[in-house]
């Protein structure tokens, strides 16, 4: 399976006492491969990850897989402040078959310089010491805090040729992803805004890994077939319905936005729950966010087949 | 004991292998408490505490208490984005008779609402759940990039008054920390900017948690015994040491800055080591930020006699 195309950046449900349902985690990670996903990023921001401790994200990744879920289909966040947090993780995953790991920097002090990021994902690398690994740097400076500068990327992928096999660049920076694409042919380029996903192809990008992709997968799988088959027209065409529904859900807070629309359209009340600091969609604020999604075009994805 | 007066923000020195160096940490505490502190702040923003799990925290800390610090002079950070960590170190310390807790908001997801940090803190110390707890909250919106606003402390004070004792104010905004001491008379104000520990003891605010502390603690407490002594001019004569040296230490960066100089003044070059995403200062900058320093009047405090 190659590392590109449409990936979602799956929410992570929780049950009363704030723990991670994994039972409907499962169900919607498999209606997002339904709908049309290439791969799932488990454990990204769109997850609520840091919520959760190293033990409980490895006892749902575990259950997830000992559920079906197909190793090759998923990637999973992996990067921590503490060295020992990520390795962890990351030899974990690879223990369950997981092979793709998305690695934020140690996102704590803010005005790292190159050689210390570079040192931190070296690290990384080195104790997870397993030659199956395939990172993909995390850039996202908006939430992290710590950008990941074309630097720390070059010396990286210099002295990781095996293990840096390529980049979520969650800026939601056109330019900034082209300039990426443009530098790094051997990188696997994902943007984080899908409204970028057919300048994203165009440019030889590998594609999307997309928070709106938990609501609207469909219509970036349309974009990226009709990309892969030529029809550059329809995919043009496509591109509206993903671009108006990123950005009716960016004037939300997009995290309970996504969990309240699941909630309403799906009729289990359960998803509308987020963790602290997050906070959940209020009963009004729902209903004028799906009025705005219906005035856009979206339409729930049909249900799962039955199993 | 009371909690006010000059608190250390404790340097964690590493192992070769980046580990915690309980050894040199320890004998580190003794030093800082021999030259005048009321007591030691652990596992906070100047000890690279990000850098280590809950697991290595822990460890580390049991070690300590068992050397023989005393807990009742300590204080340690146990606020983590995930509730379950900060809920494990919290329960962990107070097991070990440490009930001052120092609690970063969850330092993820930015832009957090007062509801969503409200109930983050509200589940930590219900999550805790120990009538001996006192509740530091740790506003440093420069590093964690989520403030503790004035809402979140009135609500938090509010509905915890037993648990919610105090606060460190790590802004450097002086009106900000005096603000904070005349809004809330009966928390424990603590300025992280050791330069304005005269002005937050006049305002009736509890003293400092500092980092420049690792190296001037005696200033720092000179200032503070003269203040309660009523002398005023030595006082503020004591604060030109305690401005300058900060102000010399803050045009580098801090962490590095403090540990190679204590390498270079103890003749013990292991303390320069520091986990990334931070990098040692090196030679010839130790070198000039040792020289700015004589020149400031600092001198290395007096060896600790021998035990």
């Amino acid at each position: 399976m190659t590392l590109d195309g449409i990936w979602a950046a799956v929410l992570t449900p929780c049950d009363a006492a704030g723990a991670i349902d994994v039972r409907r985690w499962v169900e919607h990670a498999r209606r997002l491969l339904a709908q049309g996903c290439h791969g799932l990023a488990l454990f990204g921001t769109t997850s609520e990850t840091q919520a959760y401790s190293v033990a409980e994200r490895q006892a749902a990744l575990e259950a997830a897989v000992t559920a079906g879920l197909t190793p090759a289909q998923l990637m999973v966040g992996v990067g921590c402040c503490a060295r020992s947090d990520t390795v962890a993780l990351a030899r974990h995953a690879l223990g369950l078959g997981l092979t793709r790991l998305l690695m934020l920097p140690p996102f704590f002090y803010k005005n790292s310089t190159d050689e210390g990021l570079y040192r931190a994902f070296a690290e990384a690398i080195d104790g997870t010491a397993d030659p199956r690994a395939e990172v993909l740097l995390y850039h996202f400076p908006q939430v992290s805090g710590v950008p990941v500068t074309r630097g720390v990327i070059e010396r990286l992928v210099a002295a990781y040729p095996a293990q840096v096999r390529g980049l979520k660049d969650s800026s939601g920076d056109l330019a900034h992803t082209l300039d990426l694409i443009a530098a790094f042919p051997d990188l696997a380029i994902f943007a984080g805004a899908d409204n970028h996903l057919l300048d994203v192809l165009t440019a030889g990008g590998a594609g999307t890994i997309s928070a709106a992709a938990n609501l609207n997968a469909p219509a970036s799988r349309s974009v990226h077939d009709a990309f892969r088959a030529g029809e550059r027209a329809a995919a043009e065409a496509g591109m509206a319905l993903v671009r108006d529904v990123r950005a009716t859900l960016q004037r939300r807070p997009l995290i309970p936005a996504l969990k309240a629309i699941i909630a309403t359209t799906s009729g289990d009340p359960a998803w509308r729950r987020v963790r602290p600091p997050l906070v959940e969609l209020d009963g009004a604020a729902t209903q004028a966010l799906l009025a705005e999604l219906a005035a856009a075009g979206w339409q729930p994805p049909a249900p799962p087949r039955a199993a």
